[in-house]
């Protein structure tokens, strides 16, 4: 059944509903809210709502949800999945004026935050309390911890730390029909029947629209070292990492960078790196803990594996500013690569010891198709985000065979052991991979329990399967 | 719909489907097979089927599925809540000869088994290799991997190192049809659609029928501390426990005991400990690392956190036969409890820091309902197993009257922002309390994902809600 169209009487009474200011039809505001950070697609909203409260989403949503008028949720809007985008029109639900902390509990170590939250806005509050959230995404400045939560984001830190999964207590969720529930409990455990936070975290917003969160706090790691290392070879690099692991050491972070995304962030972002021209390829090793002693031990064994993967040359950062410069360069990578050229990110993950397979094969299928790829991410985690550039490629490979080069990456990574996501989520762009990952009997599952949450298919429709 | 009866004829068809050595209809196993380790139940099965692989199992569940016969899977038997209670009779499906560790994978640090490996055994077999699987219930001794993931188990070390949840990456399982996936993907990250692989954890063998299961493991930590601190009070005691976290410490393990319960233990299990008189409450508390240095410093924290908080005299656990000691006092409470009295275990669990209202409270309508209780647990998770004494209370009270100061407990609980159970899961004896933690809004919800895997209901029927 199609879609209502959201008629200037339908704006009338989503209007009683949020109030005048909560509701936007500007050629500005639906043009903002057709894109996220998903290559170049734009999909436009029919309207725009921000509400504020909780109460607010349960009316917008009872009513979309008799009417059958599509809801899009959005937060941030730095998705690289499209999973913000209001492919059908209709409503897009932003939760940006859902953006308070609403207590730390330092009795507890937990805290309770809107989903609108910037990421970095709340790791500094509970950072000035000694806490440590751990989940930080690059684009942890601007995305909202709603949007986190609903693709499951990682970020360089779950090498150590774990992914958002683990630190979601319980969450207040508004359903489809309107209906309001909490999802768990506020506790460590939980035992209880289904765990529907569980379930929710990476649904990518078609189960239910999250308005509260419960998070887990840990205490602040009093000090850290950050180190690069550079590398013959891309392989050589990747099998480096495993080694680290099997040394016994746990890094705080462990990111691979490809010499390519190198060059461009120094060329764009004016960071000062002098790059070595034997260095193909970089892993950036952070260990964190409360003694120096300990750390300065982590990094003399993670020394000696990196000298029998023949590591050209170790960085030390040994300031504040120098590890913000590292940091930044590994962090402005996606944008750097964005504005050098046409491409699209895909973002594979394998366990760890089969990175060399994965970056080897990714290269042999680019040589095969004749596009080039700049890879760099998570490699503590297995975790790699492949740039597809579309460099010397005619306009035609890339609209129509481009398709068969990324499926064939992850047939590649489905083969080891991998999947098709590990922290950007399905949303529009990778669904048509999906069933090289699932069977029909696994993908009918999902949809019966989407028709479970949301029986007439309004939230976010069109997303993951 | 009644669930058809197990005649001579589906008996001789289930024996063709997995051979005649993996079908018992004797006495003695219908016996063995009609209890778990929850107080008095039993229920008898019609038959008990072993089967040895996956296909097998699939074969059953298809057959079952089609006569719409019941079948309650089971694990080491070692459930608090009637989980693997066959309440209809029907099928009990074994999973004890799935028992083979298939592969531990040094290289990525994970693990594949079948779900009737003995939890301890993996523990060491893992050990070896120096790796750590970190969940370990009390009845790590008898209880099967695979029964820990249907309950979301825990133990004492979650509080550092988190429950199962965190350590299953990816499981095989049989779906009431017969049909069989893979849930997940052997990785750390995973956002690739809905998390079939959290959901299924805590399901308690009413989703599908786990056959394969891939664990992550870490590096054993080389060194721990143990020590036991007594206290004049229950309140002071579990006070204590959130300052500590609050102190910057992660204990590897923090356990209350409430007195009553050290005394049996020191009665019945012989365990040589010189009780002081004036002790009412024990914290046993472990840290551990990678540097004995660092762990003194911890302690030193720690004594000066108990001192804050009236600690009576804190012992150290010297050598290993001593930490055994100690923990066997801990492991055996639950049995050394049981064999003392007529007893009910409730699995409460609030935030930590709210465990101080929560043993008040309990006392509190223990006073009032005429009942007493031996109180130990996972205080660092905020974990309180309540067992439930029925001493001097009539026949007639503890069958009719006790149930509402139960529902008094959880009504407690819950309002201390906790839930029914924290890791032993609501099976039977506990689904009566739901409604005190859902509305009828939320078990709908759980209702409408059973439908969704088990259209006919025959997976481990009458269970959870």
């Amino acid at each position: 059944m199609p879609f209502t169209p959201v008629s200037q009487h339908i704006i009338l009474e989503l209007t009683a509903l949020v109030g005048k200011d909560a509701v936007f039809t500007d050629e500005e505001n639906l043009l903002k809210y057709s894109k996220d950070e998903t290559e170049d697609l734009s999909f436009f909203p029919e309207v725009v709502l921000k509400p504020k409260t909780t109460e607010e989403i349960s009316a917008v949503l009872k009513y979309c949800n008799e009417h059958h008028i599509a809801v899009t949720p959005r937060g941030g809007g730095t998705g690289l999945s499209g999973g913000a985008l209001p492919v059908h029109g209709g409503v897009v639900l932003s939760l940006e004026k859902l953006n308070k902390i609403i207590e730390i509990d330092e009795r507890n170590l937990q805290a309770t935050v809107e989903p609108g939250v910037i990421t970095e806005v709340f790791m500094n509050a509970v950072a000035d309390k000694g806490l440590l959230y751990p989940v930080d995404p690059s684009s942890k400045g601007s995305c909202f911890i709603g949007g986190n939560m609903a693709h499951g984001s990682g970020g360089p830190r779950v090498v150590k730390y774990g992914t958002i999964r683990e630190y979601v207590l319980n969450f207040e969720m508004v359903l489809a029909n309107g209906e309001i529930i909490w999802t768990g409990a506020n506790t460590l455990k939980y035992a209880s029947g289904y765990n529907l936070t569980q379930l929710m975290i990476g649904s990518e917003g078609t189960l239910g629209i999250i308005t509260k969160i419960v998070l887990k706090l840990i205490p602040q790691p009093l000090h850290n070292i950050l180190l690069l290392g550079s590398f013959p070879t891309n392989e050589i690099a990747c099998e480096a990492v495993s080694a680290i692991f099997r040394a016994g050491i746990t890094p705080s972070a462990l990111e691979f960078m490809e010499r390519k995304g190198v060059e461009w962030v120094v060329e764009n972002d004016g960071i000062n790196f002098n790059l070595n021209p034997q260095a193909q390829a970089f892993l950036m090793i952070e260990v964190d803990g409360a003694n120096m002693d300990m750390l300065f031990n982590d990094c003399e064994i993670i020394n000696g594996v990196l000298e029998q993967y023949q590591c050209l040359e170790v960085l030390f950062a040994d300031t504040a500013t120098q590890k913000e410069e590292l940091w930044k360069m590994r962090r402005t990578m996606a944008v750097s690569v964005k504005s050098n050229s046409v491409y699209k990110e895909e973002d594979t993950v394998v366990p760890r010891a089969e990175l060399p397979k994965l970056i080897n094969g990714i290269k042999e299928i680019g040589f095969r198709y004749g596009f080039d790829s700049v890879c760099y991410g998570h490699a503590g985690d297995g975790n790699l985000h492949v740039n597809i550039i579309k460099g010397n490629m005619s306009d035609y490979d890339w609209t129509h065979k481009l398709k068969d080069g990324i499926k064939e990456i992850f047939e590649l990574t489905v083969k080891l052991g991998g999947t098709i996501s590990g922290e950007h989520g399905i949303g529009l762009v990778q669904k048509e991979y999906m069933p090289i990952k699932y069977s029909e009997i696994h993908l009918n599952l999902m949809r019966g329990i989407k028709q479970v949450f949301d029986p007439n298919g309004i939230l976010n429709p069109d997303k993951i399967f």
